[in-house]
């Protein structure tokens, strides 16, 4: 049996929108972050760091903290969402990973000094800005001549890049002046799956 | 033939610590951030996001860049640095996203916001120092019972994070206060292959 940690928010809904995706029967445990509960011993055992999501497969004995980890792993698991090898599977792991170290935490930090900051910063919310700003330029390029990121196929790199910009449209991370990507966007958000993932846990946040 | 693009940093090390490990021919190619290198064209069409390292191999028409993409990538490709499947496998790949998405980052802003911003902004380099250190004392608590971030064995998670913490020591970004991260710092850096990846390319950044 999956057993996923979760809460409503970016890194979270990828692995809600994967699980739908693959129809895989799993248990979802909700761990309200505004409550606390991400630091609570119990989940600090799951993951030491504090974070959703975190995946627990009780037939393999594999645990995991990190969506990126988790998105391969239900990937490679299932034969699904991602290419078993070749150049199409390293085009999906290449973008997997621009998100996971590069748009992701960028947006992370965008979030903190735009909405959460008690003391606003404008220089270090404007750097958040331009980079994140960046980093839509080049998928927007990216998707130019081809519908999704690692070519003709879905696969867990629009799943990751999806999960948090599901959240940015929502805040007013604005990327519609980016025509491929804004395509791409409604294109992924059409998915039953994708629609569904992005509610779960409820109550949802925005969406 | 392997192709790496790269400059002496923490991400190009962890790329060029992995092919001096695997003892994998390839040929190095300089791209020298403080001259704009990866701002020119010729890089902007191997990585539009403009950042080293970036691996090609001619091979198999795999081109990469996000250094943990690039990990994945070498190990697969010659089934070391990596088990080929199963729980220890995993472990591994949750820690090299760890080092991927919340350490390496953090650091990154870190090393930011300390040593290149124009305006110094204490906050955001208090933000940062707290943000490693949290990470720093999850890698330390792991370390406890295990010699590698994996278990027995020494893989990629700790390469990547070896390639970072290498800079973070040089710089001043002390965590000698944890005595199981700074003892296996001291394990990964005894390798040959390690001492090796970090003077390359030449000229070294204070290695
Ligand atoms: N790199 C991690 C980031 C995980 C993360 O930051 N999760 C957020 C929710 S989206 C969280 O748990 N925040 C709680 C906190 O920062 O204390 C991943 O991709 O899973
Ligand atoms: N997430 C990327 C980060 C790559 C990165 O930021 N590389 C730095 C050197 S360590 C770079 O190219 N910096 C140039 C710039 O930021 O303009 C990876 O892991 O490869």
């Amino acid at each position: 049996m999956l057993h996923l940690y979760t809460d409503s928010s970016p890194n979270g809904f990828k692995a809600t929108i994967a699980l739908e995706e693959l129809s895989l029967p799993y248990q979802l445990h909700h761990v309200r972050i505004d409550e606390g509960d991400h630091r609570k011993p119990e989940f600090l055992a799951l993951n030491p760091y504090g974070r959703i999501p975190v995946l627990m497969d009780t037939e393999t004995g594999v645990q995991l903290f990190e969506s990126a980890a988790i998105l391969l792993y239900l990937a490679d698991k299932t034969g699904a969402l991602l290419a078993p090898k070749g150049p199409t599977r390293w085009e999906a792991i290449k973008w997997l990973q621009f998100h996971a170290s590069s748009l992701g935490p960028l947006l992370g930090q965008r979030v903190h000094f735009t909405l959460f900051a008690d003391t606003p910063i404008p220089l270090a919310q404007e750097r958040y800005q331009g980079l994140t700003e960046e980093a839509f330029k080049v998928l927007d390029q990216t998707l130019v001549d081809r519908p999704y990121l690692a070519g003709d196929d879905y696969s867990i790199a629009d799943i990751a890049h999806f999960g948090w910009l599901h959240i940015a449209r929502i805040i007013q991370f604005d990327f519609s002046h980016h025509r491929y990507l804004s395509e791409w966007f409604e294109r992924v958000a059409a998915r039953p799956a994708v629609r569904k993932g992005v509610t779960l846990p409820a109550p949802a946040t925005g969406a």
